[in-house]
C-alpha cells in the first residue's frame, strides 16, 4: 500500500509537511495582491491539478494542462492572468509572475527540509544505535533519524545512513555509500561510493544566484535490484525515482530526479539517464548511452552501447546511434 | 612465476577451492541423471576445456570450442544433447539445459566466496595489525585478511584494503578506495575514491530473480600503473583483469571484468572498456571514448575522445567516431 | 586581489618555492654544459615567457611564442638550438634535449610539493583543531595543514580537507570528499563524493616510466557555485583551474587542469572537459557531452547532450552532434 502511493505522483513517506498555512500567510509570502474572502482558510498541502483537494493549493504553468485545470477541487491555484479564466469558479487564482519559481517557494515553506541538503548532522554511529546487534556493519558506519532496517542485512565500511531511509530485508550495502531520502526493499544489493537520495539538478537559472527548488520526492529501490559502484541516484522533485524490481545497474550510472526503470532491466556502465524520462519493463541499455529527459522508452527495448537517444522508443524496438535510431539502420549506415 | 600464472587464463591465487567433490555430489547438486561408472571419481577443480586434467569438471557450449572439446583431459564435461558426441570416450558427458548456468552453478559450489562481493568483516584497523609500523598510512584505514604490503607504501585516509590484496613496494594508495582480490605490483599510484577487485557485471537475466555468475579471476595492476580517482576497475570472472607496466588511467574510468591492457597506454578521463576487450600496448584513448566487449585493440592504436569502438582495431591505426572508423576517413566526413 | 592574482596565469597561493637557486646549480641539476659568467646569479622563480622578471628562469620551445620570446625579461631560457637566436641578448639560453621535460624537471625543484599527491599526513580530526567550535561537522572529518574556514560552514562526514585549502562563509561541504590545493569563495556547495584539488593528467610519456610534469596551479570555485556528487575537478598545472560565479555542476562531471568555466553557466550530468579548455560566461552544457582539451567556448553557448566538441565555438551559439556542429544542421542532417 505504502509502496503503491510512492509510486503515485506527489506523495513521499518522509518530508515533514509544515503546513496547515492560512492563505493569508502564502499571500504574504508571496508578496502578491489578491482579495480573499475567507482569510483564516487552512492549506495543508500543495499539490499538482490533478491530486489536489480542497484544502490544497496547486499551479498551473502551462495551456496543455488546461483539461485538468478546469476540473481541479483546489481552492487556490498559482497562475498566470492568461491562464486564470480556465480555473473553476470553486478556484481562486493567485497571479503571479513565475509559476513555476512561485510553486517552488510554497513547496518550501511547506517542506523546508526538502530544500536543503546538507550532510545529515543527526547520523549517528550505528554502535549507539538499537540496530547494532541487529545488522552486519563495517567500521565508521552512521544511521541518521527516521532509519529503519530489516532482518539479515549488511551495511559495509564508512556507509552513512543519513535521515529517512526505509532498508528491508536481505539486503548488503557495500562500503562508502551516502543514502537518504531512500526506501529500499529486500534482497537489494548497492555496492561501494554510491550516493542516493540527493536533491536532483532542479533550479530556477538566475544570473548570480541560481533558486534550488525543492525535491520532496524520495528514491525507491525495489527488490532484487543491484547497484554498481558510484551510482548517483537522485531523488525525484514532485514524484519519485523508482528502479524496479531486479533491475541491475553497472558501476557509475547516473539517474537523474523523477526517472522510473521498470523491472528486470539490464544498465550497463557509465549510463546517464536525464530527469523524468520512464523506462519500460526488460530493457537492455548498452554502457555509456545517454537518455534525454522527459522521455519514454518502452518495453523489451534494447539501446546499444554509446548511443544518445533523444525521442520516445516505442515496445520491442532495438536501437543504436546518436542520435539514436533503429539498430539496422545504424548498422547499414555504417558498414 | 606467481604473474605468469595470474596472466594465464583460470588460475588465481585468492579464493579458496572448497573441493575436492565427489562426482556423484555435483551431479545430485545439478539434480540430472546420468549413470556413473566410478561413483567415488574425485573432482579437484572446475576448468575451461584447454585447461583441464583428469580430475576436472569443464564445460563445452558452443560448436566454436569443437577442436579444443575433441581433446579435452577432463573425465566430466557439462554440455549439451547436440554437442556431447564431439567430446573424447574420456570425457563424460553431463547434458545440462543450460551449460553457462549450471557451470556458474558448480563455479559456486567450488568457490562459494567468489559469488559473495559482500563488504569484508575481516577487514580491521590498521593500527590492530603488523603494518602499523611498516606503512605510511591515513586516519580509519582498514586491513583485511590474506593482505600483504611491501615496503615504502602510503595509504591514505579512509581507505578500505579488503581481504586478498597484494601491494608491492613504493606504492602510493590516496583516500577513500575500496580494493580487494587485486595484485598490485611495485610503485603503482592509485589515486582517490577508487573501487577496485569487486565483482563485474556478470550475471544470467532471469526475470524476478537473475543469477550472478562466480568471478574467481583478479585484478592485476602492474609496475609503475596509476589509476585516477574514482575508477571502478572488476575483477574477472574465469580470467583476470590486468592493467598492464607503466599504463596510465585518468579519471572517472571504468575497467570491466576479464578486460587485458598492455604496457605503455594512456587512458583519458570517463573511458569505459566492456568486458573480456583486449588492448595493446602503447595505445592512446581520449576521454569517454568506450570500447564494446570481447574486441581486441592492437599496439600503437589511437582512439579519439568520445569515439565509440564496437569492431576490433588493428595494429599501428589512428580511429575516431561513433562507430569508430580511420581518423583521416572521420575527419574527412565530418568537415 | 588575491582573486585575481589566481586567475592571472602562474601565479598560486600554495605551493612553497623552495628557491633561491643559484644559475650553477640548475645547471648542474639539467646536466647541461653551458658558460655562464655570473656564476653566483640567484634564480629565485620559474615563470613563463611573458611574467618572467631578471631574476626568473623561463622556458621557449616553440616558434609560435616567438614574439614573446624576444621581449622576455628572463635571464635564463630553457630552449633549442633552433630557437636560441630568438632571445634578446639579456636571456642566456640553455640549450635542452626536451625543453618541456627539462621545464617540468626544473619546477618540481623549485616546488617539490607540488609533483607530490600522496595522501596528506598531516589531516588531523578537526575535534583537535581549533575549527571545532567554528564549523558544523560530521562524524570523521580531517583538516590539513594551512586551510582556512569562514564563518557559518558545514562540512559533512568522512570529508578530508587536505592541506592547502582556503573556504569562505556559508559554504556547505557534504560528506566523502577529499579537497587540496582548493580556494573556495562563498556560499558554495559541494556534494558527496568529490575529489578537488588533485594534479591533473598531465606527464611526460617514457617508456617503463613516465614523468609526471608539476601542477603548481589551484583549484578555484568563486562564490554560489554547486558541485554535484562524484566530481573530480584537478587543479591547474602552469594555470588555474576556475569555475566561475554561480555555475552549477551536475552529478559525475570530470573537469580537467586548468579548464576556466564562466560565470552562471549550467553543466549537466557526466560531462567531462579537457585539460585547458576556457568556457565562456552563461553557457548550458548537456549531459554527457564532452570538450577536448584547449578549445574555446564563447559565452552563451549551448551544448547539446552527447556532444562532443572538437573545434572553438563562438559566442551565442547552439551546438549538438559528434563532432558538435550547429544545432540545426545537427537536426536536419538527422531528422
Amino acid at each position: 500500500m505504502l509502496i503503491a502511493l510512492i509510486k503515485a505522483i506527489m506523495s513521499n513517506p518522509f518530508f515533514k509537511n509544515n503546513g496547515p498555512f492560512k492563505i493569508t500567510e502564502i499571500i504574504k509570502f508571496l508578496d502578491i495582491k489578491v482579495k480573499i474572502s475567507n482569510q483564516n482558510f487552512d492549506i495543508i498541502d500543495i499539490k499538482d491539478l490533478f491530486s489536489s483537494k480542497q484544502n490544497d493549493i496547486t499551479f498551473f504553468h502551462s495551456k496543455k494542462y488546461k483539461n485538468i485545470a478546469n476540473k481541479t477541487k483546489a481552492s487556490f491555484c498559482l497562475t498566470t492572468e492568461t491562464l486564470k479564466n480556465e480555473l473553476p469558479k470553486s478556484c481562486t487564482a493567485l497571479v503571479v509572475d513565475n509559476v513555476l519559481v512561485s510553486t517552488a517557494r510554497v513547496t518550501s515553506l511547506f517542506y523546508p527540509d526538502s530544500i536543503n541538503d546538507d550532510f545529515d548532522k543527526t547520523a549517528t554511529d550505528i554502535n549507539d544505535t538499537d540496530y547494532n546487534n541487529k545488522v552486519i556493519f563495517g567500521k565508521n558506519v552512521l544511521i541518521g533519524e527516521n532509519v529503519s532496517i530489516g532482518v539479515n542485512c549488511k551495511i559495509g565500511h564508512n556507509t552513512i545512513i543519513e535521515k529517512n531511509v526505509v532498508i528491508g530485508d536481505n539486503c548488503s550495502i557495500g562500503s562508502n555509500n551516502v543514502i537518504k531520502n531512500t526506501l529500499i526493499q529486500n534482497d537489494v544489493k548497492i555496492l561501494d561510493n554510491c550516493v542516493i537520495g540527493k536533491h536532483g539538478f532542479g533550479f530556477f537559472p538566475i544570473n548570480n544566484k541560481n533558486l534550488r527548488y525543492p525535491h520532496i520526492g524520495i528514491v525507491l529501490i525495489e527488490d532484487n535490484c543491484e547497484i554498481g559502484c558510484g551510482a548517483t541516484i537522485d531523488r525525484g522533485s514532485m514524484s519519485n525515482t523508482i528502479i524496479g524490481k531486479n533491475t541491475y545497474l553497472d558501476n557509475q550510472i547516473h539517474i537523474a530526479h523523477n526517472v522510473k526503470i521498470g523491472e528486470n532491466s539490464i544498465i550497463a556502465g557509465q549510463v546517464g539517464i536525464a530527469g523524468s524520462s520512464i523506462i519500460g519493463h526488460n530493457v537492455k541499455i548498452g554502457g555509456q548511452a545517454g537518455i534525454s529527459g522527459h522521455l519514454s522508452i518502452g518495453n523489451n527495448v534494447e539501446i546499444g552501447g554509446g548511443s544518445g537517444v533523444i525521442r520516445n522508443i516505442p515496445d520491442n524496438t532495438k536501437v543504436m546511434g546518436y542520435p539514436a535510431k533503429n539498430i539496422r539502420e545504424f548498422l547499414r549506415d555504417n558498414k
